[in-house]
């Protein structure tokens, strides 16, 4: 695309940015407060075309590095493919096992990690890293940023589905070349994930791993820093 | 830590995961889509503690791998530091300018890309790479797992201040180096995104990078596959 003279007066496409009402602000973090890595408690129901579109919609209103729209979505409902993920996983779990800690694995086997196959749709969200050329805008400097805005996209599908009271899990226990060639993706194409997404009746108060004891939710208050990595603030000084 | 039995009755802690009511799922779309890329329209307003912290609070509830939370959040007020930022951008755009196509430099130069001086609020947002070991849950098939992870913790931060009318732009035009060097980071923590942050009274209804013209939103139909990768859904079967 060549320059195109800028529209003479691209500041008539501003709009309010004013703050939400306070009932859509709770929306807002309920969404994020509540929304929860769903591995067991899918139901079977077919999910609606209509919000299965809405939440692709959502995913594709992402940011993206020079509006780079990186990504590409991936439904897989057939029993066949979705059994060989499942598949694909048991290996891949078993060799993530026999690399921990020995007092851990016991553990690892109790907990559920996936829901491939008790999820009616499962989703594979890709980046293509040259989708805008070799030299997009924001992409000299973090090569990466085309990978951090498709996980924004994962983070848009997800919340959007915590709204529409259907769960995700994200399944990150796969090996990528087994993806490759049960769905067929071209090794220039990156795999960011691999999600199960179905309706949902229930789903945990807190992170699952929280609940079973896996690990902790840490402190916020540790995690801040001011001006200088390390650098501790006062409560107050937030 | 060491392997601890299960609760009694961890099924205890699930809780109903119904839809949101219909306004209340507006409003998760409404922060979804209306969500910018702030560059220019910062006001110097300070931000309150407690918004600063809702903000962090969302983005700490994001998911990640193995219940990880690898990320820090480096708030920087200083103006001396915000000024060798700034600097740093400069010299990183300069830089990327020259690797565009020339037929697009002039659009380049004239397009706004960062809020470092205006914005009242810089945030640097990290990933503790060996935050919970080595061998963590999920990450030994996809060890970037944890920079996704604090990728969504960035779009939970994005969303929340879209809900309370502060506007966010990400900049991706900066050294990794120049960053470590000024603000102290280690080799060990990788820098996921560098945050301009402050109030906003207006925003672009769409992306300024598509209302200056420089790249389409692409049309979401083109960008889903059915089973296999490249196998187009007809618009009535997704």
């Amino acid at each position: 695309m060549a320059f195109q003279p800028a529209n003479d007066h691209p500041e008539a496409a501003l709009v309010s940015n004013e703050p939400f009402s306070e009932d859509e602000r709770a929306a807002v973090y309920r969404a994020i407060h509540t929304r929860r890595d769903v591995r067991d408690e899918f139901l079977p129901d077919e999910l609606s075309e209509a919000a299965v579109m809405r939440l692709l919609d959502a995913a594709h209103h992402a940011p993206s590095v020079g509006f780079m729209q990186p990504w590409n979505f991936l439904l897989i409902r057939d029993t066949a493919l979705r059994g060989a993920v499942h598949a694909a996983f048991e290996r891949a779990a078993a060799a993530e096992e026999a690399l921990l800690p020995p007092e851990r694995r016991a553990q690892y086997r109790s907990l559920k990690l996936q829901g491939i196959l008790k999820a009616p749709l499962n989703v594979c969200i890709t980046c293509d890293r040259a989708r805008q050329g070799p030299t997009g805008l924001g992409r000299t400097q973090q090569p990466e940023a085309d990978l951090l805005s498709t996980a924004c996209a994962v983070q848009n599908f997800w919340l959007a589905a915590r709204a529409e009271g259907i769960g995700v899990g994200w399944v990150s226990i796969l090996r990528e070349q087994d993806l490759r060639d049960i769905l067929g993706i071209p090794p220039e194409i990156a795999i960011v994930a691999y999600l199960c997404v179905g309706r949902v009746a229930q789903a945990y108060a807190r992170p699952e791993l929280e609940v079973r004891q896996w690990a902790k939710r840490l402190p916020l208050e540790e995690l801040i820093f001011s001006d200088q990595w390390g650098k501790r603030v006062k409560n107050s000084m937030v």
